[in-house]
């Protein structure tokens, strides 16, 4: 993120008007520098690349905590990323719930805080009259929550299908081509996709959390995770895959939600057969996808990258140039 | 449009602040009528439903043409409608820049003034502080242009490749089932995807301008018609397909532009076979698709509508929620 600020610094003012100056880091390892009148940003980069740690930045004040960096910095837009965790949202709910109150826009990569308490954040934000942007929490920098919330505006949402689980796209794409489940997770492992303990990932709780993440946003539905069908794609053999290939189809965890004519909503994350006329069938390795249904334009899908370091951090920039938009 | 203005109008003010008066409409047919006060919508289509002209609307003002309904009423926003001529971009491009100049702002789906002066009417649109708005020139309501300037915005956008023509995707596809050339083009006449003269689609004159617009709209090169070779899909044969369908792989017509390192832009509509791990491959019936290749986030793919009634009335709708946003 701070890399892609500093390469496109010229252009990001020349063609948006975007200036920026950034005050304040602070990180629970690394340490915490501040300066109200901006740090220069190559300088961190080099510290941290360096493996130094921000006290050794030669000016600003040193050992603020997080929550001491929201509340009594100058800064009015804050850039959480911390780790995640879907259970609690913590730390990054109290984070981001302690600057909006206190009038900061927030921008985050952060599961945790929109699947436990996206509405709520939404609604603190509008009566401090600022705002909370998330658009890397599903499909990393591909902008699906800004599509349906600007470009696809007008049109009401009925529903959504996606493929939005990275990892296990790629482990079916090799299996596809007859590699095993064990080794096709392998070589998920080595690539970085998958972590050592994958089983977020092939039982479907990364999915999971995205679909409760759409119900909300997207369908205005107060979902949680219990409230969510799920089955990851373990259960799915080689034999599985030779036989929807026969039948020209193909397998893919497949994460929906679709409101009922009783405006409840039903959701789930399960494996699905589908057949090639599909825009989502043709969605291979590690990419993401997801189809709108609309009740203007019928299924509108968008394909693109769900994770990856410098397209999840170019999520950041898409909200700081909407918060830039808005103030205009 | 005036359907979904009418059928969604309690929803538009309460999701968007849109509110909306139609004062006047101006048709070299059915006449025009205009009353500063508001017409009534409903009224009006109920008119024209019964083939009645205008002027048997109760009240106000009949018999202004359409340049003196833009330049004379109080109208701050004009629909612009009339045919589409790629050749002179007439009258379209006069009724345009007339309102722009004027100090109105436009929405328009005619694809003959994008294709003829789209640069320049942007410019006049930007000195006089209003807003041209097309978004239904190329895929219809699918969001297409919208995606790149917003919701892609701080991406460097470097090329495209899409499906830009309904009526040649749909002929492919029944080909691709075994049906002639000549039974499809037929089947898609009589589905009205298809005119009675199809030389426009499948020789790939539609398409072309396509790619002309999204050259000059999206990677801001000043292309015109002339510049871009054009193949269409009359020299595709059943074997051809059959062929290709043997390799895995399937025709599509394409129009793609790529900016060169020397900052020149080539680009072209024709036939390519592409694999199916191509997110376009997958693309059947009468739906569009495109492709934007970005620096951020490698390609990302957009699958919707590119023609129809409503589906192009609504990008109408996305141009006059984007004009309401941006005056906020």
């Amino acid at each position: 993120m701070c890399e892609i600020l500093l390469e496109k610094k010229d252009m990001l003012e020349k063609k948006y008007g975007f200036n920026y100056t950034v005050v304040a880091i602070s990180d629970i390892m690394k340490g915490s520098v501040y300066d109200k009148n901006g740090l220069d940003v190559a300088k961190i980069l080099n510290l941290v690349k360096n493996g130094k740690k921000l006290d050794e930045y030669p000016t600003g004040i040193k050992g603020m905590d997080s929550l001491a960096t929201i509340k009594e910095t100058n800064a009015n837009t804050i850039v959480e990323v911390t780790f995640t965790d879907v259970k609690t949202g913590e730390p990054a709910l109290t984070h981001i719930k302690t600057a909006l109150s206190t009038g900061k826009n927030v921008v985050s990569t952060n599961k945790g805080p929109v699947i436990k308490k996206a509405l709520n954040l939404l609604d603190i934000a509008d009566s401090n009259n600022v705002n909370y942007g998330f658009e890397g929490v599903v499909l990393a920098g591909t902008p699906v929550l800004n599509l349906a919330k600007y470009t696809l505006a007008g049109n009401i949402i009925s529903g959504f299908k996606g493929i939005l689980n990275g990892t296990t796209n790629y482990i079916l794409t090799r299996m596809e081509e007859g590699m095993s489940y064990d080794s096709a997770l392998k070589k998920a492992q080595e690539l970085g996709y998958a972590e050592a303990d994958p089983t977020g990932d092939v039982e479907g709780w990364d999915a999971l959390g995205k679909v409760v993440i759409l119900s909300n946003i997207v369908l205005g539905k107060k979902l949680s995770l219990e409230d969510v069908k799920r089955e990851g794609i373990t259960g799915i053999s080689i034999d599985d895959i030779k036989k929807a290939k026969a039948e020209g189809k193909r397998w893919k965890l497949i994460g929906s939600a679709e409101v009922q004519t009783d405006g409840s909503v039903k959701a789930k994350v399960s494996p699905e057969k589908l057949s090639f006329s599909d825009p989502l069938a043709g969605v291979c390795e590690a990419v993401n996808a997801l189809t709108y249904f609309t009740d203007e334009l019928g299924p509108v899908t968008i394909i693109g990258p769900g994770a990856g370091r410098r397209e999840t951090g170019f999520s950041l920039l898409i909200d700081l140039l909407e918060i830039n938009r808005k103030s205009k």
